[in-house]
């Protein structure tokens, strides 16, 4: 990946965070790493692991210099993090381990000790394909949920029916957390449109009840995957060509995005598990059965 | 004005826009004429009377440098834009019969030829009162709204339900205009907190189904009018004391910015009336009926 | 030019001005009208015309949006700035009567009025063309010098020479004003590279004493004129082709900018002839003689 | 620290840097930890021990989040970057071991392996007191200088002299690298105003012929030590009071940064001494013999 640099951005929503990576990419456009999720205290930890990792890869005997991409939450209420329990080898065997394929949701990886409305948070994954009038790309958003707010689902007022509302002090004080999210699209981006489209992430989040509080680390990671524009990048030669998306047709992979963000982040509640984890510490699975009656109740769900 | 400036910031949600006065305040922290609002192609017009307003002023004799901040939606369907019907006489009128008070809403003002998500859209406002112990500040919001998408109203899917969905090629080729949003707060801020402040309108924005497209250009202004702090920055000395609320303590203002622009939008088409415009076009309010019917059937009105 | 927009970036080395057309050019990457310079006070008028010319262009009959790009510095020490003496008309004949060639520079145009380290500045330009090895690119620049400082020329201490120290109350108290700088380049670029072009100019007015003071407007538009990526981006479909410099092979240009800014505000020195203005105010041109007697004492010129 | 966080702001000149802790820096406007500088693969090592060292504080027993700010130039042709030696007790020991006082400069440190220019490079300090009648204040700044360019020391073109030119390929194949910047001040500033202080220290490095070259990463963190707005900060309550300096005091300590960062620079080639590195390579000192002479050729150094 160190040789076929993918272009892309970053848009930082609220930037209470320890994301590793975001200068470079910002000034150069481009990411060079594989994209390591984990906790807040352990980024250098990964960050150090892609490092190793980079350095190792065939054909980079001589590379001295590698801008690791690291985004992460805070998971320190389950977890024990501050006894930093991410290793090289955790991270090695991640980075061997990934496939293409259908992504593990819920209580996994980076997302095991997340938390989201007060409810158990983690991975959740949604895409869009945008029709074919309108370009036919795909984007896929991958979201790492930790964060607070009153929680609506498709428009639902989930939290307030369960009794949180907005101005309550406690709901307030839980609002904190963060989200990261990893938006992929096949349409060929440059950085600067790749940072709008990361930019409506933040939309999809709102939709959810998120408030991108004070004490939110709220990272969007936006990659343009076409081939041919990352093939092109990669020829050794001062100029480049590539084929590009065009402002004026914009609009449909905005909306695409706002859309998966939101249904990646339910889906990421929809698939945790109830957990116990330090001290004894329980955080309940989001209550399904009364979240689909409340759903029906709210007219979204057909009986 | 211009002898008490104001601590300010300004967001720009996407920047497809004519906004006038943005890098000043953004370097300086302040604003320092009255903020106009008009049409995309009379801000120079309106700009250039608010430089006059500002020299006329008692005071300001030796002034040769204004920042004036204007800004603007795109209301070409139904006004004849090219025509540039503003004058100065209609800004300085504009000025001379501020009052404070509420704020007339609808089809006033710069709002009088806007169109929101397919209906009559324009000037809105809202605000939120923070319970005391949550700092007790208020947050005000006026927007101009001239944007499409799919309309939301209190999660409920007005928009839908009047066969309008999120990838028609007319919903999408409709979706361009603009939402113009001021947001004033008496919680004592300085220009970095009320960035962060402005960041947040464009949540309330997406709960109300607006996609901040490619043409829209989305600009937030806020302002922190604690007296206290406007009188400190006005003496003359070198430095100036300043009372500022504490990062730990923005969540809540973030939470009623959100509310607050939401429902100001949601206001500004409960408050347009159906218009005939330009060559004989018609755009017709919200169907409210209609309308509250959907919200009951959702649930979201108690019959 | 509004049919054939031109890829283009803007920097603010500092924000205290009032250019127009700032954050469309930020968000779209591109600019669609002349460029206008004028003072200060003006800028709204010359706005306006720009829109009624653009309008006017055949093929514009349903433009409805107009995004005029006008810079400006601050002439109101030797120009009735109050009185708004800019109309129209002026600015039409300024785009009329544009053309190709050698550009004027001093006391022309905007640069009537400008005042540069105490002396009288104005219109300068200078350009670079890149050895063939390293792109053969040409880099121009045209600046409007309005600012102040310790003069340095090819780093001869001109200003300490002339009596002016650096911390002197009289020479910080002169200090602001401000400059525009133009970067044109035939090298093909897109807007996040021509924003790190435009990012050198500053380096450029750096190296002539220049601090960018806390009333300067320095703001510096950067311009790719590569005819082929225009052509490209003009034509009527969703995805266009560009042919783009690589990051690893911007430095030269980097370097070509930084020169040239320098070079064009010394040559704004040069150029500019003493004046007489407002209230009898005399500003001196720069002294020719006294300055080439010591670049020739400080080993710059030989004799 | 933690416990006492300083108003503070970033600026990025160049982002080719893997700097960590900027996003933070940039939202909340302060910093938590010391500041360490190192080499770009050892980041993370630096990072994950300012981890350890924070927890490890007094007070800090239930801290679960911290924002480590970590600097870097690129040592990899004199040092085995790639064997990533620096460890967890090197920066341990660099904390316990810092102290008040001058600073020591040259080839220690972060700065053991870094080239400017040509020559060894290394950390440099510099600083400026400003007339009372302007404020008084103190500007202090240091530098890890490691970047390429034409050297110019007080305007005198050294690098040409010995033969280097700017468009030289070999002087642009060497010009990457990059400059680590710390601007400290007792002016009391907010963040606003630091990002301000420090966008000024790039004005320094232009000035010894740096040109912020695409590979750079040319980063300035500024911090306000004013103790009282510090302590003012930390007490706990929800409001703070700050005195705050005006923008239009701000001026001064553009130039005195700007002067600062340019003396900082040459210093540390002043104190950095020829050093043989990795595989034998040679890097030499400045040659300041030949350099003070060539001060004097160019009447800069009286005889």
């Amino acid at each position: 990946m160190f040789q076929n640099k993918v272009p892309a951005a970053m848009y930082i929503g609220n930037g209470f965070g320890k994301l590793a990576g975001y200068s470079q990419v910002k000034e150069l456009g481009n990411i060079e790493t594989p994209i390591v999720l984990t906790n807040t205290l352990s980024v250098p930890t990964a960050a150090d692991a892609l490092i190793s990792y980079t350095l190792q890869q065939k054909g980079n005997e001589n590379v001295r210099s590698v801008n690791p991409v690291v985004g992460e939450t805070n998971d320190g209420y389950l977890n024990d993090i501050r006894g930093r329990h991410v290793n090289e080898e955790a991270v090695f065997n991640a980075l061997k381990n990934a496939t293409t394929g259908p992504v593990a949701e819920g209580n996994v990886g980076a997302g095991t000790g997340t938390i989201c409305f007060g409810f158990k948070g983690g991975i959740g994954t949604a895409s869009r394909k945008i029709p074919k009038t309108l370009g036919g790309y795909t984007v896929g958003v991958l979201v790492q949920s930790n964060f607070g707010g009153v929680l609506q689902i498709n428009g639902v007022p989930i939290g307030q029916e369960l009794k949180k509302f907005s101005f309550d002090k406690a709901v307030l004080n839980d609002v904190d957390g963060s989200c990261m999210m990893v938006v992929i699209t096949d349409a060929p981006l440059d950085a600067r449109n790749l940072e709008r489209v990361a930019k409506r992430a933040l939309l999809g989040l709102a939709k959810t009840g998120g408030i991108a509080s004070n004490g939110s680390g709220d990272y969007v990671i936006a990659l343009s995957v076409d081939q041919q524009n990352i093939a092109a990048l990669a020829l050794d030669a001062p100029l480049y060509e590539h084929r590009l998306l065009k402002n004026e047709a914009m609009s449909p992979l905005f909306l695409a995005t706002i859309e998966a963000t939101e249904e990646a982040i339910i889906n990421s509640l929809f698939a945790a598990k109830t957990i116990r984890g330090k001290n004894e510490r329980l955080i309940p699975s989001l209550p399904k059965k009364r979240v689909l009656e409340l759903m029906k109740a709210y007219g979204r769900i057909k009986e």
